[in-house]
């Protein structure tokens, strides 16, 4: 009933005092938030760096450029305590040097490739025909073995496109989010993500197998495609292997390319046409400093009472390689950067300590958030039970979902929260961001503190084009960011996290744990 | 009056004899035509030959490679006096054989990047810094005479990018065709087309003119990029110049580059930071054999009073260089070999004689239909006459609007024709052909017909990706193509070309001539 009425008040566009205390934020704050976040932004300045000058942020040395950078920024903006902190062992480094493909006969053309992270190279320009392998098991594999050598390997997937009758870009309409403000089913956000994770990490073993079969038979490289890819924007990840897999760093080369050339290439091949292909791949492994490090910096808490205390606001700064990252998650980073610019610029002087952090290793499994609680937050001795620091977050915030606008807050389930939020985003209503969604949101670093039973969040984000042209594409630059979107996100992120830290009680944690 | 009864019936499916005589089609013929172009069509398997096996088909040795594939194919499926008609000295013949380009600093990522047709090359692999221009006359350009040598220049374009909230493809609705079927305003279908040319013209003389001022300077190439470009799609296209305003064989690189890349490189050459690149660019010019050539092939007609008389359908066999052209425009000629190939297959007796013709030189300036209408139809003495073989052309259609299915004709403002071909759609109602559009298209070959007084008329089809995706683009290739659409094309456009051969009189041409 009481979530009803929440409910009802962000439909009707009421204010409503549904917690213990009156949430209604200071509105006074409110204004020089909204005044610094949409007039006088840094964000657009912020992602250019992360992006175009800093270049792709794949967990390794290319992270560690922009991470650099970023801890330096923060302290130069007067956040304390700005530092890269060690998360552990990842094991491995790796940067792409130089990357040609093209077809030579029966005709000239240029082939769109990137090769996948910690693909191996070729050593130098190199001329090869194709051997089409239309199979997907390993054991039929072997009877190619000795047609392996000096061939690139073109690996079938059943793979079409069709023309796009959708629109690439979407906004949630008022209907989607009436919907979602009224989804309460249990939490299950994290359940695709994982099943993504799986099939990626299923895909990676059987890659991962033949490319061993294929450098042993004497293969010159192996070419893929992905399903989503098209009109020039590929889609291109990696192995998800870390230092406890080991690592070959003779490995094949791998590389995928746009999935026009794949068909155009796997017809050709099935039609008995002499194809030749030339490619020069070159790529580097890294064995020194091969820890993962998140960035880290704060702005102290100025209640002597709940100085201790900690909001964390956060986004990962590690990317896919293929570009720049820009929509995931150099958004996300410039968002939360933004947001401790504003709180700092303003001079507010929050009660709690109020914490960023950017995470590396997310896209191989959430591997510097995870840890960090891990380190920080989790009893090492009784994993259901938080250590003290843990019980001194007071919330995390984290905003990974694009370049999208927010237009309002997931609950992960989290009920309590709830009317609080609601409180939170009255005064943004007018930027078009008021929905509080019962469920769970997935697939990203909030994940990590909500597992571990902390108050962790991630915000409703105008998808954009990420799910059809940016997030792990070639595609994912600079250009694809909307200003107006990112200044929106920063300045509600700075109200929320401002909140967090000025609150009289935390926020509360789920009643299920 | 009477047209609004045409219109009348093509909205109510009604069936009209508005014409001097009966031109319901013969049904039993439009049977077998359907039969054969929808269930044992070869239109796919032409197309794959014309893209995927023969390659781009830029005017020139491009071209030339297709055409002779075209005309064996057409000869083998027992059509008459195959062959490759000269049109005249085109003057200059190219192809790509390498093509590379990448950014080495201030990290690594390849740039999608295509040489505009007659570009020049690097000669070898090459390192350069960027020279950023933000200058867009050739005035202001001399003070950049003594900082050309050993760069690459960044021509300013100020182009943005913005999310795509509109589906790149589309059909026309029930009301686009009832709009269209209504429209009788005065021809106007070419003039968007001239403008684009005159614009392309500008551009290109521009370029032609910054492009030796570089080269004299010692620069390596040239950057440039189009505002259509998005996600990975290139629009490439060339210099329109042929034999007449000859052709420099030491020409510039000259490069056309994806608009992200190009807009990253923009921002850190303004904001200066350092940027380096490496590009290795590879072009031949061939001095044999540069005349042009259309493909010219026949079935003869039946009836010795007839025979004489021409049936033509054609469609422009020549692309843009940067991918296979597939709608643009290997489905028109497919289509248009699809259809003599359903005619010949069904042994199907013309009274007149029917004439395929696969043009070249149209991407251009429509030089292969121009210079064969201006061969054998017009009066060399009198312009405004037609010659005795112009007097026996009985109507020409051609196909050229990408991989659409066929919604109907445009008349060319030649009313008379209308109530013929009205009658002549309803078989194919029940595919989604049935509108009469009274008013010009333009912007192809049959243009040149329409331009001397010949009865001239093109296709509307649906657009699909024509304009968003496919047409003069790095992504016009087979996988672009809907085989179902093509099917429905040719089977209409054979029914149409064998009414033309059958019925008693030629098609009337327009009053105004």
């Amino acid at each position: 009933m009481k979530r009803q009425l929440v409910l009802l008040s962000l439909l009707t566009g009421f204010s409503l005092v549904a917690s213990g205390q009156n949430d209604k934020p200071d509105l006074a704050v409110v204004r020089k938030i909204r005044e610094e976040g949409l007039t006088r932004s840094k964000v657009m300045e912020t992602a250019f760096y992360l992006t175009d000058v800093n270049g792709p942020r794949l967990q390794g040395p290319g992270f560690m450029k922009a991470a650099n950078w970023s801890k330096n920024k923060l302290a130069e903006w007067g956040l304390q305590n700005a530092k890269l902190e060690p998360w552990g062992e990842w094991g491995k480094g790796w940067a792409l040097e130089r990357s040609y493909l093209a077809m030579t006969a029966p005709y000239y053309k240029t082939i769109i490739a990137v090769p996948r992270a910690w693909s191996g190279g070729t050593n130098s320009l190199q001329q090869a025909d194709i051997l089409y392998i239309d199979e997907s098991d390993t054991t039929a594999l072997e009877s190619y073995r000795d047609q392996l050598r000096n061939k690139v390997i073109l690996l079938h997937q059943p793979f079409a496109i069709s023309p796009s009758f959708n629109a690439d870009a979407k906004r949630f309409t008022e209907d989607d989010l009436v919907k979602m403000s009224k989804d309460e089913s249990a939490a299950r956000g994290d359940s695709s993500y994982r099943s993504l994770i799986a099939a990626m990490r299923t895909r990676n073993a059987f890659n991962q197998k033949m490319r061993k079969m294929a450098k042993q038979g004497g293969a010159l490289a192996i070419l893929n495609t992905s399903q989503l890819s098209k009109d020039g924007t590929l889609f291109v990840s990696g192995d998800f292997a870390n230092a406890a897999s080991g690592v070959a760093h003779d490995e094949l080369a791998d590389l995928t390319i746009s999935v026009e050339d794949y068909l155009t290439l796997s017809r050709m091949a099935k039609a008995g046409i002499p194809v030749k292909l030339e490619l020069d791949v070159k790529t580097k492994f890294f064995t020194s400093d091969t820890k993962g490090y998140n960035v880290i910096a704060e702005i102290p808490g100025s209640d002597p009472r709940l100085k201790d205390e900690v909001v964390m606001l956060g986004a990962h700064l590690d990317s896919w390689h293929s570009a720049t990252g820009a929509t995931d998650n150099a958004a996300g980073c410039s968002v939360m950067m933004e947001a401790v610019r504003i709180i700092k610029t303003l001079g507010l002087k929050p009660r709690r300590t109020i914490r960023i952090a950017l995470w590396s290793g997310e896209e191989q499994g959430l591997h510097g958030s995870k840890n960090y609680v891990a380190k920080h937050f989790v009893d090492p001795a009784a994993p259901n039970k938080l250590t003290k620091e843990g019980e001194q977050l007071a919330a995390y915030f984290n905003v990974d979902n694009g370049t999208g606008k927010i237009r309002g807050i997931y609950l992960q389930n989290n009920t309590a929260a709830g009317p609080i939020f609601a409180q939170w985003l009255e005064p943004f209503h007018d930027l078009g961001a008021a929905t509080v969604a019962p469920k769970s949101s997935g697939g990203t670093d909030h994940v990590s503190f909500d597992r571990a039973g902390l108050a962790g969040f991630g915000f409703i984000q105008d998808g954009i084009e990420y799910s059809t042209r940016t997030h792990h594409t070639n595609m994912d630059t600079y250009d694809h960011l909307i200003a107006d979107d990112l200044k929106q996100a920063s300045t509600i992120v700075a109200s929320f996290v401002y909140n967090a830290a000025m609150r009289d009680q935390k926020i509360p944690l789920k009643k299920t744990l």
